[in-house]
């Protein structure tokens, strides 16, 4: 079966040793530089064949590097291959009518130089049609994070004007967005992070109106009370453990409380407890989980409203960018100790 | 301003003693024989004055019974004073046009023969017309439980038919109307309870699919996995807790959860702590606090829904019945053991 013109190329990966418990660690994973791969899709194939560009690091990896005996939306990680994630990626061949070669792309990809995307994971591929903002944008504000925020905010969260919006992991991928479209939508503002040069970001990049360093706080009630004297209306949920349970106590009157993310969680053999549900039945309140996976049709409307933002200034995004497949394991720890600044983006090829 | 027709009347009363922590105890409360009322309203009164005939023992009240700083939506008990609760009352004088004398009525009274009810509580007041069943049943399931059965299982859960529906504390007062509710709409529905007894009213009586003694197993997320294989798409939620965290792990996707009350966390100095909120992000699951008080628009239509259901046999409703205010505390008390099977009612008087 093999042709001629078929090209041998080196293929450097970032695999999966194990599955992993408790923190990760880079030696959770291994760069592999021994891999090939031909450049050609197997003959029949209804899938692509892309070169990776830009690589997404995001805290719902690690649910993924565990075993699971629960079914998610998303699939776990399989110990021995590559990590999984969402990257830009250029497209080398397509069995596939709706993208041609040069198409560039992103979606759901693999921690490698290139990769074969099959035709059951093709669905998650979206054509880049506009090139006139950075194209590792499609990792953060116009890819999956960016639609994250889109979704979870005005579509679960249903923001009134004047209403009181409290985010944590504010600075990250998704809260920077969260606050901005909050801000768009006249709402008051207040995030938390944990530095203070995110809290600075927060403040004087962002544009929210409050920010705080919660390792600062001895008592997040009391912090959260000082922000919010009457209350928070609506609380992205990025963190969990304590900072929901201090949140639960500060929800005002049929508050609602978008889950997008629980960081402080996944490396915990056992999550902690959350004491104050009770409040949900007084405040009314509702707690809604949800994943960007349902939300794609919004896509394009999700476009229209962040590329002239994006262009006319009114919305900005901070990334954290790394060179190199063999950075990837270490900005992906990285998140889980705080240590990126903005979205955590990793550069496999500059194309 | 007296004049020569007021009658003064001996008024039975039952007496929060001290705010309550832990467990109550009938020893919280006091029958007082010693006060008396002036059978006349106070002169440009826009209140009523009732004679209580029935009252209703509500898990809420352990709620109001304590110290609280947090605003919630009904008051709190005020130690020295009676308990105030819902009820079934006849009016023996009105300032307000809507009631006359004679009017029967449902609503928040006191825990008293006599109680004045005033003008800022009178909207809680509704005038009952069909006297063709049990005038009890307005304590019930014509009454503030049945409006929180109907509300948050058809408004809250929005139920399908064929979806799988799990109902905890399930041969109270509210559970037991939720699951006839839930068959109705064509559910598979299956009930908790603390008994062998109960655990057959829900069998035999309720038509309930399937229920459990949660009190016989060791290990209730097994206990759901056996009754629900697939998983759960409606849970409604009376207990929290341990029961919650078990069912988290047993929701199905986009599952709803409508948080009634958590009758195992109100006698708890710290409530336990959930530990498996992370279900709700993957699962993308809806948990929905809701409140009767918001729904009390829709009483009209539940009447014509429930009432002919009644008249027909289509749905049937079990009280526990005592009589005098004497047995209110320990009725109220015996809640939180599990001692009631179906509605806690005490009668005052027979009119």
């Amino acid at each position: 079966m093999a042709s001629g013109d078929e090209q041998v190329m080196r293929n450097k990966q970032v695999i999966l040793r194990a599955y992993v418990t408790g923190f990760p660690k880079e030696s959770d994973m291994q760069l592999r530089t021994t891999s090939t791969i031909t450049l050609k899709l197997p003959q029949g194939s209804t899938g692509v064949l892309v070169k990776n560009l830009y690589l997404s690091c995001d805290p719902y990896t690690r649910t993924q590097m565990q075993h699971s005996d629960t079914p998610s939306s998303f699939r776990t990680l399989t110990p021995g291959s590559p990590i999984t994630g969402f990257g830009v990626a250029k497209i080398l061949e397509s069995g596939d009518a709706r993208f041609k070669q040069g198409d560039l792309v992103w979606g759901l990809t693999g921690w490698e130089e290139y990769s074969v995307i099959n035709a059951t994971k093709i669905e998650s591929l979206f054509k880049i049609k506009n090139t006139d903002v950075p194209l590792s944008y499609y990792t953060g504000i116009l890819g999956m994070p960016g639609l994250t925020a889109y979704a979870g905010f005005y579509e679960v969260c249903s923001p009134k004007k004047g209403e009181r919006v409290y985010i944590s992991a504010a600075s990250g991928a998704v809260g920077q967005l969260v606050g901005q479209f909050a801000k768009l939508s006249g709402c008051y503002v207040v995030g938390s992070a944990g530095t203070k040069e995110k809290v600075d970001l927060l403040k004087n990049k962002f544009g929210f109106d409050e920010a705080f360093n919660y390792k600062e706080e001895p008592n997040l009630d009391a912090a959260l009370k000082r922000y919010f004297p009457e209350g928070i209306d609506i609380y992205f949920e990025n963190v969990g453990g304590k900072m929901l349970d201090a949140v639960l106590l500060n929800m005002r009157f049929r508050g609602r409380i978008a889950v997008c993310g629980m960081i402080s969680q996944y490396n915990l053999e056992k999550p902690e407890g959350v004491h104050n549900l009770m409040s949900v039945i007084y405040k009314e309140v509702r707690i809604q989980g949800f994943g960007v996976l349902n939300y794609y049709h919004l896509y394009e409307k999700f476009l229209e409203t962040v590329l002239p933002a994006i262009k006319e200034g009114k919305i900005t995004y901070v990334e954290d960018v790394v060179e190199g497949l063999e950075s990837a394991p270490s900005a992906l720890v990285g998140l889980f100790t705080g240590r990126n600044i903005g979205k955590q983006v990793v550069v496999v090829s500059q194309e």
